[in-house]
């Protein structure tokens, strides 16, 4: 059974000279590994996984394999365009040692991507999944946005084991809970929205800036837990700001490189991503209170 | 000094054969002031205010004013897409008696609403307000989604009091009470998310479906001051389908529709809006969970 | 019988000391009444209509009147928001004396102008107009598209004659044509798309820089209907940067802006809008290629 | 030099048993051979290059350079999210006999997709191909739309040659004629806007229906070449209902199955897109006036 609960960094994928850098990687996810996660997702939307090829796609699967403690649950997102290609990429992940596989919703074809054609390709990817399948809504990206009431039936399959939603929309959020089993797993993908997700009964987040600050992440989680309310909120207060500037303000880029400030490896994503430049000072003084989280 | 924090119902106008009808008004508002509610506003996007001329609308600013206790916050929604009609209508407000006034962004020249005009368009009218102002963000209805940024620099003003954000979105609420000063006032103009906007600190709710269930509304609110998340929670479950019902689903047709179920005067909306046809049996099955509140 | 073809001005109000100063439209009417126009809108969008109150707008009607030719058409641009109201301003309108009225969709209660709304309100007011009505649909502003097929609904209605269509976009303005009657009047309003809208069948333009360079725009007419192709299209592209800037640049502010530079009274729009400031230079340069065509 | 004008097909993709069948693709070339046009996309978005593997991308490519004549233009879609993936398959393109190269803008990172951002990633491009660049703007699938001012400056690039825009947005595509230099192609993506962006001065369309009735396309192009504008507005209405079932309606399912009807071999698309069912006769239809067109 995965304990599908907690908080998940969706790992970034270093490079050196626009080289994969594998050996960072694990010594990222080593360091990770002290800081109370539940678990990690390799190759989602942080580690730029539309910029791997097929073979960087595999080495970064073993990679993680080797270095992921078995307590923990190890998520892989394949999700490709179409159905074909998708179920060969799930079982190239479980091949690879993955818990179980996170699948974005297909795109591309925007105006052909109705309620049925998704409930569709889903339905045939955990039918023919080795591995447990969660669904991933992350309309700022996809520009599709996955109906609670499709989501709902997706549950019904007893391969669908959990969401990862990114909408921010904590309105629909609520009305996913509302409308699946208990034991569906709805994380929250928006850190700045991470306590009143908490609050409406998600059972924890895929959070960006937890590849920058996991303790604190993992510590509102707990406090929420715990029924500290205000301590959460308070947590939630002081993240928002640096939450902010690694995804929406500066992205990829800006969370490297705050991961490098916080003793990671991040160096410099992929073009057209790019590294922020001159904006040092401004990540600093994001970064001050949680100075204390900084590894070696 | 206002107080302004809890429960406000945006009340319905009812008609009469199209005609606008005080009287029933009167007798919502008196059934209405042993719930608990905080105050009313009146003139508000669900008080159908752009429907009504203006002889009709001085006349719902005086009646409600008769039947509002003093105690009670009488807030008036008088925004209008000119500047000086704005003012104008603020005064009328403050005349009639209201203690307050909220103002919604001007939005039919969309493209040159820009933060600057916007600043300009609410410092002016707050200037010359005889009563304080509240800002009123609904996107939904206007096309123009008021920045944290904005509306942090209209927190300034002495006279710019509080904000209803009906944009349902938690992230951008909990940024500007980050941002904003803690005496200004921070309300949510959503009921699917009251509960997780009271988590992250709203003083409180101006919420449509609080014309048909008062009651649970206040006592929700009531829950979170205690620290009863739990219990807050399921009523913020409970009221989730009713509260869609009456607003993006069936709009203000349905919300009349559901006062009358439930003892107030709703009665039928003016055209082109109009009240849903044989949808009695679902709104009835929505309202069971609340039939005690019911009055006579 | 109603002419409706060719170049209309969506007549700018002026105000003087935002004041209604009709006397200035009056004079402005009296020299666009030498440009070869076929009729003039007021009250529409550039004028900004939703800016005036009940009395300035019984004036502005009354005023047109006055100095509108006989021979040309005088349209009247009196949608509101509720169904009640346009019937009220169409027969203020008619009994002013105007031609035809211009009805914007209602759009304030977006989630609920579905196309059975929208087709009762137009409907009923055709009925009950004694004057023929012209549908407006103008997406940049009220967040709502009249589709084709709504559109081909109501042109069966025989006092419904004709459509604005501003929404800019000339695959949906050649789908009304083609689904309407010949004699269905298919107007264009923007005047960046005029040349290609009259290629695919458009009747006119209803254009705000027609305000500006009201003789340029009539001759590009001219020019598609003795099918001189290529001068039209150098027409076309000689006014697009004017066009641009006198409407989704800046706005009505610089509308009036250009028509003080070309012997026309612009003045100040009313806040929240506003005149560009330090810009007279820009516009200068966007008026060379018109200067012959200056007023005194 | 490159004879950049008039129509191509983006060229559809044929699978047999969801395996990729180049010999059909072949077929389908040699028909098209001799119905006047231009040259040919591969890889385009209508065939379905997101769906292929890298493998049969250069299968693809192959198999098209062996059929397409060397006095056609043989244009390759095989643009990338990451510059340093585009730029190695505008290498295999090159390498594989293609003429030019057809780049999409990434677009998953939308949020990062600045105009810096997009110069950089095609001015590298540009800068390293073997082969001139052509970009494609098609926000209706990337979600992002590429301003004029940045085609613009693109366009100062000599190694980068052209544009197609699908936006179907006849100003914006005016706008990009009039900043860009008269040798740089600017082709319309959307067939139902094709004739007014040819009187516009677009130099051809690179039509999704070219796939289907290949003939009528050039016809409406050459009509205008030759100044018959009644003649070309008449084809371009005729159609309008193909060109919309096919694409915006149907999409590929939809444009395969119209293809089987005319002689060419569509067959099924890859999952999630699937083929229309039970819509033969609404199809045939629609093809009625072409059907002197088909092919054996």
């Amino acid at each position: 059974m995965l304990r599908l609960e907690g908080v998940f960094p969706p790992l970034a994928t270093p490079f050196k000279h626009d080289e994969l850098d594998v050996d960072a990687l694990k010594r990222n996810i080593r360091k990770y590994n002290a800081a109370g996660l539940s678990g990690y997702l390799v190759l989602g939307s942080n580690g730029e996984g539309v910029y791997l090829n097929e073979k960087e796609k595999r080495l970064v699967l073993e990679a993680a394999r080797e270095v992921i403690p078995e307590h923990k649950v190890y998520m892989a997102g394949v999700g490709q365009e179409s159905t074909r290609e998708t179920k060969r990429w799930v079982r190239i992940a479980a091949d690879a040692g993955a818990d179980c596989a996170l699948i974005v919703t297909p795109h591309f074809y925007k105006g052909m991507m109705t309620s049925e054609a998704l409930k569709k390709h889903y339905g045939a990817i955990a039918e023919s999944a080795p591995i447990p399948i969660l669904v991933y809504n992350v309309p700022q990206f996809t520009g599709i946005n996955l109906s609670p009431s499709v989501i709902e039936d997706l549950a019904g399959h007893e391969n669908i084991v959990g969401i990862k939603d990114s909408s921010g929309n904590i309105g629909q959020l609520a009305e996913i809970i509302r409308r699946t089993p208990s034991d569906f797993a709805v994380f929250v993908g928006s850190a700045p929205v991470f306590f009143p997700a908490l609050c409406v009964g998600a059972v924890g987040g895929i959070l960006a800036v937890a590849n920058v600050i996991p303790e604190t992440c993992v510590s509102l989680h707990n406090k929420v837990k715990e029924g500290k309310f205000e301590e959460a909120k308070r947590l939630q207060y002081d993240l928002i700001p640096l939450a902010r500037w690694v995804t929406t303000k500066r992205g990829i880029g800006g969370l490297k490189m705050a991961m490098d400030e916080m003793g990671y490896e991040g160096g410099a994503p992929r073009q057209p991503l790019r590294r922020p430049v001159e904006e040092r000072e401004d990540l600093e003084k994001l970064l001050v209170p949680f100075l204390d989280e900084r590894v070696m």
